[in-house]
């Protein structure tokens, strides 16, 4: 066994290897995970084969990203990845995704051609690994970073985008609404192998200085282009905030917590007219298909709180995102929905089967939710609580919730806590849905903590380097952590049941 | 309102208060959150109630605590609260109970005479406050604490102890194998307000300087008798591990994982004969109905991972958990019966519904589960995710996992962590399950999150020092949290959704 790592000090033992697929330059990278041998009781030793996991990390390199996709693209019309699939053709960013997920590539296309899943994807930006979101496949987790008015810069935010996709990140989403949010945003998408989404509608605020009565139609278009240009993937679109629903809003406990759907009420309020994006949105959608960006439309009345949820405001929004979503398909684009927030347990499966139902299936990323109010500093697992409920009932896509939601920016800290927090819950979910093969990661740490074999344990988790660090915290003063140990500090090794089942197995 | 506090610097604002009940003595604590003013547009001011919640702390003070129950303990047949209540009897433990869930009395009474809820309390336990453990109640936690031969001391334990009630444990375990185990056990009983458990079986095999084989009735016998005359409150007893059950367990991936039963397992292999446990079943029996302590049944067998999880081993010793909890309740003898475990989320239900089944509703304590093998060093929000999920779904307590599981002895870090996660996750549950008023404080630290009452916010959180002093921690540099900001660094002040809602509502 090789003591290197392609992955740096936080994976040890673990490699890159690439399977090809039957398309030119379909090379789909994955994470090996090298094993020890068993020691048997008699001496002897047993292989145990590496265990493959699905790769977030991208190619390892500080520079811009190769054009992975730039060839296929060349070669392409100006279809989307649902027109394509349709059409009943495969394409590369297809078969990518189907062995990453194991599956057939034809299961692919049909999921993608019922609207069932996406793979967000601009044709500009071509750095990126192909990935699907849908509930029939492994569910995914998407990190926030980006800057505020109140701090951070671009090799912050690089570093912070980096760092996410090492722990694990399906994709990536940059909020910024600071200082230099287009350089930010361009720093990102050349040096990032996921897809990138934005809410184009906090630069667009920018751009007219934080004043909602400026905001337009012009503005915000101008600002949905720029950000194609640059290769942004996916745009959370507010479209299903309507004039009609503000009433509803203005009747709970903490109103609009969206901070998108916030400034689309105020625009609306001030200005006495419907909602620029529900008006335009046919043209959205043109500029939308011409990129073959996705929609990630915007849950603008989300529940801030456990006594909004489920309410009228909320479920009103989801059938306009419905209405929203046949206009987008009928216009070739690919649509997912965005969805909560804060919802009690025993509320959270409305909202995932009238998702399913008012969206006709098209896949549902959710912030959470949050089952309590009262988490803050603990938030991140707040969020996996519901996260892992709502992904096992169908959800997509989890959106990250850090330890400091409710009360600040993350730090690169934050970042990993949230996103592997977001990892068990995904998994999580993937066993419970029975997604096939799911459980062999957790088998072969289970085989390695039966067998001591601590640099297993460690390497298997979803965060090696902080199970060493406590295993090796937990020692007695003076005495060393040896991986060789048949027990820890938990129980000792007189008490230790592993080394019993061990006894009785030898004895038996 | 006052600067000071009741709880120490972790939790400002908070002061003791007591409610009365009708019998002579129960004199019951909660802890009261004072909250700020609420300023309207108009620059008047709204007071907002204090919010009362369950008080585990106990006493404010460092020596051993008053013998509350003495008085109560001295007038009193020997029977248990199971008999009192069978016989229509409303004790002060019982009316004690019923105030810090605000039910009635009555229905306390009723819930404990059916055998579907307890109150642990030893005769020989004064100090402890009572408290009541049933589905149709809180969900309460359990924090283990107690040494191993690898380490700590009884100022440390103690230490724990305090903590652990600090931050909201309902009951405590000392799960001590170490040195001075009695000693450690004593001082705890002597200092601890809620009840306290115990695994017998850890001490009497220290007594026989862990050599199974010289594990016998007679030595746990009088490791029970030395037990309960400290007033130890509940006994975990692996009393359902049967001969019959030991191959089924060899078939698993990992065998037995709980130290319990693995110790019951290898003396019934060497000795070719049935567990004592289960044997002298009876006989303990009568000790436990001699103190009024109540049977924590253990599940010997439970899951160590996910392929093992609702076995056949698992299962049949559940069966026999079942005839045991009969012949306890026959006994005039209180009883719960203790969980999993490892089990995916789509398992957990089957657990939960077979334990109401096999066991005829006695109240289900479970470990976790958690619901995946891959989370070592995040172990707690793992447990959370099931905990969460099995309390809605009717557990009664949830004994608490720490971030070091799987990998040492949690320090006092990790024990406040372990015991917020399950706060956390037990609050969930009483919001799915629908304990009424539980959505209270979630709605109060909304409205003061809409309002921007920072201080308001911090105090009704589970974890008041850790959120406030995330949100200090995100300022930018050079910058000072001020209570006053109406806005946090997340969004800052431009792009605050709160800010824009109280806009919309004055202007609407």
């Amino acid at each position: 066994m090789t003591q290197t790592s392609d992955y740096g000090p936080f994976f040890p033992h673990s490699r890159k290897v690439y399977v090809n697929g039957t398309q030119p330059g379909v090379r789909v990278p994955f994470r090996e995970i090298e094993l020890a041998h068993t020691i048997n009781h008699d001496g002897t030793e047993n292989r145990n084969a590496p265990i493959r996991v699905y790769d977030t990390a991208g190619p390892n390199t500080e520079g811009p990203l190769p054009a992975l996709r730039a060839p296929w693209i060349a070669g392409r019309n100006h279809a989307t990845q649902l027109e394509y699939a349709r059409a009943g053709t495969i394409t590369p960013e297809m078969e990518f995704a189907a062995i990453r997920e194991s599956v057939a590539p034809e299961f692919v296309r049909d999921e993608i051609a019922a609207g069932r899943a996406i793979i967000p994807l601009n044709r500009k930006h071509p750095e990126a690994e192909p990935m699907i979101i849908g509930r029939k496949f492994r569910t995914k987790i998407n990190a926030n970073i980006g800057n505020s008015a109140l701090g951070s810069s671009i090799p912050e935010e690089l570093e912070k985008m980096r760092w996410s996709i090492l722990w694990g990140a399906d994709t990536v989403m940059d909020l910024s609404t600071g200082k230099d949010i287009h350089e930010t945003r361009e720093a990102i998408l050349r040096h990032c192998p996921t897809p990138i989404g934005t809410v184009p509608l906090y630069r667009a605020l920018q751009k007219v200085d934080g004043d909602v009565n400026k905001l337009s139609w012009e503005v915000y278009r101008d600002t949905l282009i720029e950000q194609a240009e640059q290769g942004v993937d996916y745009f959370t679109i507010h479209a299903g905030v309507l004039k009609k629903h503000v009433p509803l809003a203005a009747k709970r406990l903490i109103g609009i917590v969206s901070r998108g759907g916030s400034i689309m009420a105020q625009w609306m309020q001030n200005k006495g007219q419907e909602s620029f994006l529900y008006t335009h949105f046919e043209d959205i959608c043109k500029i939308m298909q011409a990129y073959d960006i996705t929609f990630s439309l915007g849950d603008g009345l989300r529940p801030g709180c456990l006594a909004d949820a489920n309410d009228e405001a909320q479920f009103g929004e989801l059938k306009t995102l419905g209405e929203l979503t046949q206009l987008a398909w009928k216009h070739g684009c690919q649509v997912m929905i965005e969805g909560p927030g804060h919802v009690p347990m025993h509320l959270i499966k409305e909202n995932m089967d009238r998702q399913l139902e008012d969206c006709f299936e098209a896949p549902f990323y959710t912030l959470g939710p949050l089952v309590t109010d009262l988490a803050a500093g603990y938030d991140h697992l707040n969020s996996a609580i519901g996260g892992a409920l709502i992904g096992w009932y169908g959800c997509a896509m989890l959106c990250y919730v850090t330890p400091k939601e409710h009360l600040g920016l993350p730090n690169k800290e934050d970042v990993r806590e949230g996103v592997v927090a977001h990892k068990i819950a995904a998994h999580a979910a993937d066993l419970a849905k029975g997604i096939p093969n799911a459980q062999d990661r957790d088998n072969a740490i289970s085989k390695a903590r039966f067998e001591f074999r601590w640099e297993d344990q460690f390497n298997l988790c979803f965060d090696p380097e902080r199970a060493r660090r406590f295993r090796e915290q937990s020692m007695p003063p003076g005495e060393k952590f040896d991986v060789k140990q048949r027990y820890c500090s938990m129980c000792g090794e007189k008490f230790c049941s592993m080394r019993i089942n061990h006894d009785l197995r030898r004895e038996g």
